[in-house]
């Protein structure tokens, strides 16, 4: 095992065995999983020869009935519990199990099967919940660890339920397991009645010749001598590029120890870039003002955990080509190892140009083709999905692109109500809410090495004597360098295409005398539309600012804190958000540093995003500025040395007679 | 002949042959093209059964060693010159001929030589001259057809001269072929000595083992049973899709009659999408202050044409698959045809997941792959590449991207100077300024009709009562229709992710009661460096807003004017610009209307863009907005019955040991 890989299925079930023997009472793991070392003694041990980290695993259990949140830390070499804490006014993420509680004891309980039949609606085994952290709900505390379950109606097993929203909402105890409330949301007095026309979009409900199998012809990717990368465990090697690929339950994917062998380096040894990457926040509040739906706001990774969610992946369906997967394992309540097969996927795509250029006086060409290592998960949140893809070209780019499809979440209007301005009606009497999704990937940079300063890099037209500016053209990047993390709390101005370089100020590039960096490129990164005093804002205010940058401090993860159901927002010394991490103010300048980037969209639903979303991209990117002293891709043959045979040529041109010259620039190609 | 088919050698020819008998004068041929018919006589013609359009020849001729410039409009029906028009105080395009013409005379001149001299060079034939429209020089004006040339040395043939930049410029006469000044510009009363350090990227210069053939392995993309689309001439039909491809010297690509068969439309007519598409100004000026940079901003299209320096592309090196190449027939100075092989490509590219859903309880998953049509073409403008993807995808998007690549302009350094802040040292003593891409494409739209409004949609919190948003987290798009003009003149808003729905606003949605439209997403769009009031801003005033809405009017097409060459940005009767059309300030709302979508980059070079800069992708985007019933590609075979037998597994997962569960989500996919 190397030391940041994930816990295999044994050391789930050592640590279960462990915890269980050393419990006084039977306890529910909520989660099991890699302790990973404190980073110096990690560093130590990778860069300076140091002492083996010890494994270790940390739980999340919770005594069976209770509510009561306990942490415990098992030494796998030692193989005993190390600590065992348990945290106040705190709830840990629902897992896939918890969530299915609420449908099962909803469909059996008599205020629901009432709310139910005044719809008319008789069959239970026709309704159908899905379990949701609750936003905000002041009726209830940390005494009970609640859910809420929004109610849907299907008219048979497979029909899209989010065509049949309910009007109610039932809030329950996922731990005793108990019903406490059933909302329905009454409109004038009235109820709103179900609609029951079907919008389905599987085969089964295909009728005839919907599907048109002729019209569009495969596309073959090959790749006949196989992948470009290798994997040695769970380090991958491609091209230039090295990195652990780690996964875990809540952040899914993550990437560590990513370096680079500098092609202009004589020293032959690896740069690094970044220690760790991963998306450790991901928020969707929904922005109708009417009662209930202020309370859906979900942290998918805090509340529900990106691993547990993941999708086990498939050949051609998720992705095409030559496909390497790697499969998660995670645990079961009763702390057994459970598999996703295929949680992770490892592929190649061709990326076009990687650069062209053509001298016009003789045609002389030169192109060499872009490739692009593609390291996925795709999670399922309940109605929506989530694709992640952590993108490395040539050039030394690093992107995450983010494609959201899935279902809308869906909401019955009453024939007095319209959906505007709150949302769209994207079928008959069918209220889709305006959401936001905010995205947050953290960062920890290590550009050659762990000190590093962000400088904040502002396109702005040149303040200088109008004599040094005759004809008013001069522009520059004004550079600010953030010194505390107050002043590492920006947000993004498109005015001056702002752009936030990470550097290393120790290492000066020796070609452009400029600290040697990576650029962060965030433009896709709306603001939060909530109020600002609002429960929502103060729950979520990692999604407030387009950056932040911190001090590296062992285990300090998670923005909107590492216990986010039923979080207040409010300051909890054993819960701490990155309002409280900012707030220390501390010194960010050429040290140690982390950076909280925040991305997304803002979501206005459209009539084409129903039944069935059609894919939406999102994207950040991180891109070598002044790092390598040239291109770094000039070892990638270029396409006139490297014969591509599979392309062909459709037919022949359109429009060519009696030419009788030929374009310089096209003649001697 | 289709009515919107570029003209065919033949009436390339005819043409040439019609204006030469009815001139006086010899003429030189700038530019013969088609000139399309005028929009109502097209459409009544296409629509309504009218007569068919006259087919028209609009040539720019210019009278041997004269400035003047003169319009002929030639019927190539009755086979006569209709028109013949001296515009005064204009200038015309520079061909790929004109620009030869510099360097051709800046060798043998004595001013240029002795120039060279000083630096130590003698051999002429070692110095290359970038001929480039000027920016600005109040020394002439429209009594001389300007020209600057940008001075360079090569050590060799096919040495980078952008490693070895001259300290100075030559500006010629192009059509009196002579040189009027060479201005050295020195330091402190000293020159700069030409860097004669290599920095080379061809083939031919690679030392040995320089290339590794042996990291990246072959990626096939290969089409079986041929491609999707179907030509009927220059019409494509492709998916649910029609459309022309038309081509010309100035703006390249032209996309016309973009229309759509609605999957849900019972009358099972196309619906109007776009009138007409194509890439119509591209301003790139750069931000050092210096002389003589100021007279650096280009105007791509308006002062070279986008088709005269259209690339002839190559299969597997421009694009990979099945290629469908289109020529471009344009002609030279003598009115003959001049052919450029393969100037546009058409192909399809899988664009991973179109759509994906798992019920998480019982694990039916369904996916499907979406598709991109790519219609494209890539040009050189001197130093730089610029590669079109005009994309169509089968969620009905229209993706415009851009990719940037080929050289930096360079310029050197003197021992006393620095690059920064204005520009970057990429190497030893040479500077690469700080610039700006913007491009401005251009939408008739034509959303299910003619009359379309647009209206700028910002997403904003609520502005009601607190007790009508009690949580704060009410937000929604407040709409804004653009009556005039003047209104239509819009920024991009980063704080409330501003975007234009272009409606129309006679035809609603039945589902979602909204009027069915096409939003243009454009948050890639900086905004002008340069000085207001700057000659720069002036002349490229275009370029000062994200968005112009206009009024339809036949033939106004460019919006820094249909001569850029020499403009002052002062204005010119008959040569209007945008900021005439804006004056105006005509109705816009309800009526046949044109948007020009400015976006691009502001480029601070980096060591990594060179000798040869990795494509930088830039885009905007057109997405149905309520304009389908539902998400328009239900059509599209889920992956699940529709097999892909291409794609492979490298190998088994890594990390399964003794597992005893599985995930729901994963285990019955």
């Amino acid at each position: 095992m190397l030391h940041l890989d994930p816990l295999s299925a044994a050391e789930i079930s050592q640590t279960s065995t462990i915890i269980r023997a050393s419990s006084k009472s039977e306890v529910k793991f909520n989660s099991i999983t890699l302790l990973e070392p404190p980073k110096a003694e990690y560093v130590a041990f990778r860069d300076a020869g140091g002492p083996r980290p010890t494994r270790r695993s940390l739980s999340i259990v919770i005594p069976r009935g209770t509510q009561q949140v306990v942490e415990v830390t098992v030494n796998l070499v030692s193989q005993k519990v190390e600590s065992w804490r348990e945290i106040k006014d705190v709830m840990p993420i629902l897992t896939l199990e918890d969530l299915d509680v609420v449908e099962k004891i909803s469909r059996v309980d008599p205020q629901v099967i009432k709310a139910c039949n005044e719809l008319g609606i008789t069959d239970m085994s026709k309704v159908f919940f899905d379990g949701w952290a609750i936003g905000v709900d002041e009726r209830w505390g940390f005494e009970r660890r609640l859910q809420q379950a929004l109610a849907y109606y299907r008219t048979s097993p497979l029909d899209n339920q989010y065509a049949h929203p309910l009007d109610f909402t039932v809030i329950a105890d996922t731990e005793r397991e108990e019903i406490l409330s059933v909302d329905i949301r009454t409109v004038n007095g009235e109820r709103t009645p179900v609609s029951m026309k079907e919008h389905n979009y599987l085969p089964e409900f295909a009728e005839t010749n919907q599907y048109k199998f002729d019209v569009l012809k495969p596309i073959s990717i090959t790749q006949p001598q196989g992948v470009s990368f290798k994997m040695s465990g769970r380090e991958i090697h491609w091209a230039n590029l090295k990195m652990h690929i780690g996964f875990n339950y809540r952040e899914g994917l993550v990437l560590s120890d990513i370096r680079m062998r500098d092609p202009y380096d004589s020293s032959n040894k690896d740069r690094k870039i970044f220690n760790r990457l991963s998306v450790v926040e991901m928020f969707v509040p929904y922005g109708s003002p009417k009662s209930p739906h202020h309370k859906k706001h979900a942290f998918d990774i805090g509340e529900y955990g990106s691993g547990f969610m993941a999708n086990s992946l498939k050949l051609g369906c998720d992705c095409k080509g030559v496909i390497q997967y790697l499969d998660a394992v995670l645990n079961t309540s009763t702390g057994a190892p459970l598999l996703i097969e295929n949680a992770i996927c490892i592929h190649e795509e061709d990326n076009g140009l990687l650069y062209k250029h053509t001298d016009f006086r003789d045609g002389r060409v030169i192109s060499a083709r872009d490739r692009k290592l593609v390291i996925s998960q795709i999670l399922t949140a309940a109605n929506y999905e989530y694709a992640f893809y952590h993108t490395f070209t040539l050039d030394g780019t690093y992107k995450l692109e983010v494609k959201l499809t899935g279902m809308l979440n869906t909401y019955c209007l009453h024939e007095s109500e319209e959906s505007a301005p709150f949302g769209t009606e994207i079928a008959d009497r069918l209220d889709a809410q305006n959401h936001q999704h905010i995205f947050s990937l953290r960062v920890d940079p290590e550009i050659d090495g762990s000190n590093n300063s962000v400088i904040q890099s502002d396109a702005v037209p040149a303040d200088i004597p109008a004599e040094q500016n005759p004809y008013g053209n001069g522009f520059m990047a004004k550079k600010t360098t953030f010194k505390t993390a107050k002043d590492g709390a920006a947000s993004y101005c498109h005015e001056t295409s702002r752009t936030w370089d990470i550097v290393n100020p120790n290492i000066v590039s020796a070609v452009s005398k400029k600290p040697v960096g990576y650029k962060i490129v965030n433009s896709q990164c709306p603001a939060l539309l909530a109020k600002p005093d609002s429960v929502i804002a103060k729950r979520g205010s990692f999604a407030q600012k387009s950056l932040w940058v911190l001090p590296y401090r062992d285990y300090e993860l998670f923005p909107a804190g590492d216990y986010v159901c039923q979080s207040t927002g409010d300051h909890h010394p054993e819960n701490l958000t990155i309002s409280d991490w900012v707030a220390r103010d501390e010194p960010i300048e050429n040290t140690d540093i982390v950076c909280y980037v925040q991305f997304g969209l803002t979501h206005f639903p459209r009539t084409e995003d129903f039944p069935i979303m059609p894919a939406e991209p999102v994207s950040v990117m991180l891109r070598a500025s002044n790092f390598f002293e040239k291109n770094p891709a000039l070892w990638v043959p270029p396409s006139e040395l490297d014969e591509d045979s599979s392309s062909t040529n459709a037919n022949s041109g359109i429009g060519r007679d009696r030419v009788q010259g030929k374009s310089t620039l096209g003649s001697k190609l």
